[in-house]
């Protein structure tokens, strides 16, 4: 399925580290939400409130995961999933365009 | 209105100039599309294909509009129209959100 059917689309972004991490959030019909972002080049530290699936879409970059010391590389598409309340790292070597699920558990 | 409601959003980012400008499309019941796009500082030159009206979340850019000699500036909000089948000229200044219909005539 190439798009989300559907849902509401919040009109304002979301920006971090001056414009390098965006997203927009998308709310579906169950409450459930989304965001779809772009990370561009940088190294970065995000901090998870609920359980977290990123869907990398297109991009090369590295991830630390919590609790792991090998780094994780994707090039192109992969998927990875963090935990709630932990953080992880981020090294985005290019343009990187990811779908974020939010998990409640 | 803060949200788009019962949209379609193509899964996939639009991406320009290495991820400077990027932007997700919309779709309404009605077949009209819209894009919500950040734009990153720099200096840009866009053509558009149908009639544009960019409206402007948040940031400070300049906007030179076809068939003029003055930058448009806005900092904050603000809106421009752009006609079909013309280019314009932007100097962003900060991470710039915005909003883009595309009009057909």
């Amino acid at each position: 399925m190439s798009q989300f059917e559907q849902v509401s689309v919040i009109k304002k972004a979301n920006i971090y580290f001056d414009g390098k991490v965006t997203s927009r959030t998308i709310v579906f019909a169950d409450g459930t939400k989304k965001t779809l972002g772009i990370m561009l080049p940088g190294e970065y530290e995000f901090g998870t409130d609920t359980k977290e699936i990123m869907e990398i879409q297109a991009g090369e970059l590295s991830v630390l995961l919590p609790g792991t010391t090998e780094w994780l590389q994707i090039n192109g598409t992969g998927e990875f999933t963090v935990p709630a309340n932990a953080k992880f790292k981020l090294e985005v070597k290019t343009a990187t365009d990811y779908i974020c699920s939010y998990i409640a558990e």
